[in-house]
């Protein structure tokens, strides 16, 4: 592949630093924007990475000497158009991916503040992100990030496009393809994916909206040390479902399917995540073109989850137990689900990583850090309630 | 009807106002809130009202005077949560009346700031709104004004519901009524509608979700002196069709339909809209339920508001001519149209305004202030273009 200049905006975060080092390990010229708010919002919460984290400053010098080559990380706020537009027009993207938003549906639901702030901060960040391209008369491919989330649980198959042909009252029409989301988190990605749809449809804007799993794990290719290790959440607010399992595995805790434990998702590696990301940043979509892609690889139960978890902890002479509590969340916890999963394949993409595999990884990596945990065991169990 | 806590969000606007003096007259305690922010950005753009307004403080003396009975208008802004909490608290409102939101179309378009903007007054102005209802365990009737445009113009008939049968790829499943708006505005309408109606699924919050069609006219039951004018904007940016047609009218300018002219959507008059948003409040919903209202009267297309604006002209002896001129919106000029509307009048609503006699009256109300409007001749035409 050619040289390209990849923004990567959210370079501090779990996916974001994992790309950032893949992108500077292919050889791209890369440019990272955060304002580092997911640090102060793990910190606000009483949590923390259970892997040691360096600072930006030190992750840019370790990827610098594994690669040879420069990360630019800025620390900056892209809900600040002002320097959004500078940034960009200084370094002219050819791909801008997009992860700048608070990911966490628990913290969206925490109170007002934080609904109202998880609102204005991942729907402005997008709208300043469209307008800079409109704006700049640039062509650069837009990869943002959504979640299948946006979907809910429908009893229809969920397709991989942004629009669908259905009968209403008798009558034929297409539509965008329907949402409901279950947290605002949730519809904050929903009302991206909406806003984004309808300036691509204005302006011809080239965009990959991605609808992706729950990641889960602790390497990618280029991750193989202590000093190049992403952010690994745990905590009721911050922790995806895997990851804490594992880390309830290694404190010697229950693992805690909320509820009947029957929700599926389409669950994926962070190594597969970032051969899916890789893949569709080398392949963009026409010029002004929208693409939606499902982005998962394994459907699974949250159950079904404990459960493999249960079997790799046992290999490394864990006796984990599993204890359903009480669903913080509404959801459904039996339902249909059938996600289409048709894009990726399509540009050869390989499966790497099984969640069996990825989750003894993970197990192994945490072991070394398990003093540092133990004081962190009173942020797992969930206690952010979406009922009043 | 038994004398009601009623709280006006956006009291100093166009149908603020008029609200505010219908639930004064009717012997309800009024509450109104407003930030001014419509005077001010009338301003910004360099127009101003048609119609003579007073201040807010001259507004209340007068309803005072004719009516006997105040008006609470407070200055503040609802994107404050804990102003509007306090405010909510203190009053304890059976009826909570959300016209709260930057409601300009085009203001929403004219670049970054003003997109960001409207997207943040709108979104967290509804989300303080349900929090503070939740947070202070209320059972307030929220009547929250949505837009027609919400829907778009579908080729389905728009159903006056919230969720809506449909089949997808051969499966069955419910889903909320399709939207596809046509600007920032609109799209925050529809963002809006996803949130109250998830937050009213979690927490039962009795709410009247209002579609309204675009409004035009001078006049309410209450309103029948200049002391007592509501708003009535007529620039590219403020004025809606009707109104900015009398306006054209008036100063002698040719009409001007936007592109072809077969835009049809579901009008209706000041009083009309006064007289349906006082049957809604006087009947709620079952505490707990979430309303739909599709709330117009007629269905005209652009090109007939001006064939009715120039007839009712000539009556006052105009001679109006038409010009369509390019559109500057991105929108289909030619559509079907076919929205339900049952929820009005299966509570006994009665057409009082016919467009023909809504628009003579405006007419009539605009020709002692001809001169005052002469210096704002060049804001009408459209210069806020939607495409890059």
């Amino acid at each position: 592949m050619d040289k390209k200049k990849i923004m990567i905006l959210g370079a501090d975060g779990y996916l974001g630093w994992p790309l950032s080092l893949r992108m500077l390990a292919k050889g791209n010229e890369v440019l990272g924007i955060d304002n580092m708010a997911t640090r102060r919002s793990v910190e606000e919460v009483g949590s923390t990475s259970a892997l040691p984290i360096g600072s930006p400053e030190n992750r840019v010098k370790a990827a610098r000497k594994k690669f040879g080559g420069e990360i630019n990380l800025i620390n900056g706020d892209i809900t600040n158009h002002d320097f959004l537009y500078k940034s960009i027009k200084e370094f002219k993207p050819d791909t801008i991916v997009h992860f700048a938003e608070q990911r966490s549906a628990p913290y969206s639901m925490i109170d007002v503040k934080h609904a109202g702030y998880t609102m204005t901060n991942n729907i402005v960040g997008t709208i300043n992100l469209i307008y800079a391209i409109k704006d700049l008369g640039l062509n650069s491919h837009i990869v943002k990030m959504g979640t299948m989330g946006e979907f809910g649980t429908p009893k229809f198959d969920i397709p991989e496009a942004a629009f669908v042909d259905v009968e209403i009252n008798g009558k034929k029409d297409k539509i965008t393809t329907p949402k409901w989301a279950g947290s605002w988190y949730h519809w904050t990605k929903v009302h991206d994916t909406n806003n984004l749809l309808f300036a691509s449809r204005l302006w011809g804007i080239t965009t990959t909206d991605i609808m992706q799993g729950p990641v889960y794990g602790t390497r990618s290719s280029e991750i193989n040390s202590e000093a190049l290790f992403t952010r690994f959440d745990f905590d009721e607010i911050w922790g995806t479902v895997v990851n804490r399992y594992c880390v309830e595995a290694a404190l010697g805790e229950p693992l805690t399917p909320y509820g009947k434990g029957g929700q599926v998702r389409g669950f994926l590696s962070l190594q597969d995540s970032m051969d899916a990301l890789t893949l569709l940043i080398e392949n963009p979509p026409e010029e002004g073109e929208y693409r939606t892609v499902n982005q998962f690889m394994e459907l699974l139960s949250v159950n079904e989850i404990a459960e493999i978890v249960k079997a790799e902890s046992a290999k490394l002479g864990i006796e984990a137990t599993i204890k359903n509590v009480e669903n913080p969340r509404v959801e459904a916890e039996q339902h249909y689900y059938n996600p289409e999963r048709k894009v990726l394949p399509s540009l050869g993409f390989k499966l790497k990583v099984k969640m069996k595999d990825g989750v003894g990884q993970i197990l192994k990596d945490l072991m070394p850090y398990k003093k540092n945990i133990e004081k962190y065991r009173n942020v797992i169990m969930p206690k952010t309630k979406w009922k009043a």
